[in-house]
């Protein structure tokens, strides 16, 4: 048993897929966002501009959110010290909770140190105490999801993306009186689209099965309460269980669950992944709390949101650069070759000081590799026609087909 | 099948076994460590002492780790607005990781939200990545381990706490062209007494097997370095994989793994709780840095921390206090039953200011609840032995029994 040919042909294997991930060394500008610097060369940083955040709006540098954190660090310090149970659980955690599950228009709400650990503990939990449960799962679920799922050790169902008529099949297929969980997400990241909740509701009533809504790429951004596409689409209350993230628009670190009083306090009871861990710095929850409370009464930033997405996807497709057909604030332009995508990235990065990483497998299905802009409300009109102009630029030079506007 | 039944039936069961867990609510007061407040009363924050906070050291507190969080803050917001490979990856991250990496020796360290992440995502990932591979696990390893082993989908092998005899047993019965892991933690947190890493490590060579240490409890807080049991015994360079956090001595938030080249590679490109998660916020990080610096150079906190603890541990010996037989800085009080540790918690709380969480299951085994003292550089020999003279009350208040001292 060679160890270190084992780890080093697994290496390999990356290189030889052209799907090896270099991470690109940068500190953000505060007060200056989109802007950055660049620790890849040799000469210092380099000035960038920042194409492929999730802090969708810019929150992480909102003052208001910089002065919570600041706040908390001088009242109460760094870390928590403990896990929830013992010794981590601060006011500021309480209050986020209340805030997240008034969001949401539920009972409760529960925090995790990440969203990940949220679907995989919540998820796994679930699936364990329910007993034969079976879970349908939208075959784009995110990775997280797909942990969760498979930990929970129930039989799991893959529905075809977005189709219902192959979701009723599979449930209609099942034991009436097995217990049965649906999971899908809003917003699907990669491609963004969305998921049709209302419908998907419908079934879950007709079935008598509980729903899980990941709504990671949509809390803070969707709803007039920023709520979410649930909250846009008055179906929060039709949902079991609402996943957020507190690391995307509300631009900070963290996951949660909102969801009645009964399975916030068993998810809290049971899972692994909330009971064994240090909580969530403090710092941390006090920038949330003063996120969430602005994007709740100001939809300025989601607007100016969407604006800049629908800007950039006409841009796009009035140069024929390939825009995938996203109904969201996610801009994807097609590739379809990981080093191909790569070499694009390499380019926009070394001679136009613009930020945007290749997407490849296993984020997205192999053949499918990306670029995936996410244009905030502080990329303005004049950087997204520069940025077009260097991307057709960037399709001629490696002879990549452009298509004629319709 | 009625969901909130089963729901309700869950909740039910802690309660019977008077386990159900109330989250004492506090905030601490920087500056003055281990002084809080509390939030549980209907009066207004009511000031407590915290003994049983992981922030072993008070660096969570530590003027130069708030300075450089400010600093961070101010630089470059509160989030790091994605994962490492999409955006999330910032200076501060590389420059930490090669402070961990140092730290204990190693070619390279890679950072996770959370210690519970670090060690299911990488044990986890490697039990996929090593065809057949056997886990031997210490029976009391942590409930993080225990999932990512069984996440591996490996076979595992559970060997009697710090019995080397059986361990040698177990691996001497499989065979031997299996590849092989052997997980194990240092400093063990609910009991206090520390893992032969040598003799392990010996078993591990004689037996061609990778060894995968949780030095959560100690980095940090042994060595002259900080770098952990493996630092005071010499033994860093034996281990594969050396497991810490950032949320415990360092004060902060977070987890990482430090090894050689290839598998930082491996778990960097193939775990999933790696790769699909946004990166710790840079101020966090920042915090850390500053952390581990001062860690490495310093030795004050830990002497005066094992100071307070040798303190702590005789004075309940003195009293007959039946505290448990730790090696180490942790001062468990065996109590044997759910409900009196909680009692025993709640009038320390009401009645005496002192906030000592009780321990029950699923964190320590059924029978053997405990109340668990972390006596830090900062509890001074007054508060302890007004601390002793509280539990002796209590002690004779609830008819529990005094040990004669020897």
């Amino acid at each position: 048993m060679n160890y270190n040919d084992i780890f080093a042909r697994a290496i390999d294997r990356l290189h030889e897929e052209g799907r090896y991930r270099v991470f690109i060394d940068i500190l953000r500008n505060r007060g200056s966002f989109p802007n950055a610097r660049c620790f890849a060369g040799h000469n210092g940083p380099k000035p960038i501009t920042v194409w492929c955040s999730n802090d969708y709006l810019a929150m992480g540098q909102h003052p208001k959110v910089v002065e919570a954190m600041e706040e908390a660090l001088h009242d109460v310090g760094a870390g928590s010290g403990g896990t929830r149970n013992i010794g981590g659980n601060t006011h500021y955690h309480i209050d986020l909770e209340h805030e997240l599950a008034d969001l949401h228009g539920k009972d409760g709400a529960l925090l995790f140190t990440s969203g990940y650990i949220s679907n995989e503990a919540t998820l796994g939990t679930l699936g364990k105490l329910l007993p034969n449960c079976i879970i349908y799962s939208d075959e784009l679920n995110h990775a997280s999801m797909i942990a969760g799922i498979r930990n929970s050790g129930c039989e799991k169902r893959v529905w075809r993306h977005n189709d219902l008529a192959h979701l009723e099949e599979l449930l209609a297929a099942d034991d009436p009186d097995a217990a049965k969980l649906i999971a899908f997400e809003s917003v699907y990241s990669m491609d963004g689209d969305v998921g049709p909740i209302h419908a998907i509701c419908d079934l879950a009533e007709k079935y008598n099965a509980l729903t899980y809504c990941d709504e990671v790429h949509a809390v803070g951004m969707y709803g007039p309460r920023g709520g979410g596409i649930s909250d846009r689409d008055e179906a929060a209350h039709r949902i079991t269980i609402i996943e957020g993230t507190l690391g995307k628009a509300f631009g900070v670190m963290g996951g949660y669950i909102a969801a009645d009083k009964n399975i916030i306090d068993v998810i809290r009871s049971y899972a692994p992944g909330f009971i064994f861990t240090t909580s969530l710095s403090p710092v941390l929850v006090a920038g949330v709390l003063a996120s969430v409370r602005h994007l709740k009464a100001s939809s300025v930033e989601r607007d100016a949101q969407q604006a800049a997405a629908a800007y950039l996807k006409q841009s796009f497709r009035d140069a024929g650069l390939p825009v995938m057909d996203s109904t969201t604030h996610i801009v994807p332009l097609m590739v379809g070759d990981p080093v191909r995508a790569k070499k694009i990235s390499d380019i926009l990065l070394a001679e136009y000081g613009v930020y945007v990483q290749p997407i490849n497998f296993p984020t997205v299905p192999r053949g499918t590799e990306r670029l995936r802009f996410t244009p905030g409300p502080a990329h303005d009109e004049a950087m997204m026609r520069e940025l077009t102009v260097a991307l057709t630029e960037i399709w001629g030079r490696l002879d990549l087909e452009l298509k004629k506007a319709a």
